[in-house]
């Protein structure tokens, strides 16, 4: 086991907090189907800015940061998915 | 001048974009006062996940961390604001 202190916990909780950030936002655009107020360009450099977080990641071998950028990945392609499927 | 490689230039380059993402959705919910497609609860964890960075960043002295996040938290701060005063 790791010896963790506060500020490791508190960039945990960091991490933890900017996984689900976009959950509530894919929810309401799955249930109301409704995405015209979504700007494209925030999704875009949404794709850019994680994607280059999860390679930061990968080299510095840094878990939390592999974790937390995977999921919004995953949400920010749903998203993605979503405003161009859903026409409003 | 601190001795930066690659993998620092990479984080400054996610931090770059990180500070940016939100600008396009910010502008066009200024732009269309329209805001009915965003979810509130995406700003509020927004601002909990951004502050929680803002703390880890200044505890840890992290000169990329605290710009990057006080820029974001600047941006959810509007985008708050947007969703409560726009009614739809």
């Amino acid at each position: 086991m790791p010896n963790l202190n506060w500020i490791d916990y508190l960039g945990l909780f960091g991490a933890f907090l900017s996984s689900i950030t976009f959950l509530p936002q894919v929810y309401k655009a799955w249930k109301t189907k409704s995405v015209g107020d979504l700007s494209i360009w925030m999704i875009l450099i949404l794709l850019g800015n994680v994607s280059t977080w999860l390679i930061y990641g990968l080299v510095k071998n840094d878990f939390a940061i592999i974790i937390a950028n995977s999921i919004i990945l995953f949400l920010s392609l749903l998203m993605l998915f979503f405003k161009l499927s859903f026409k409003k």
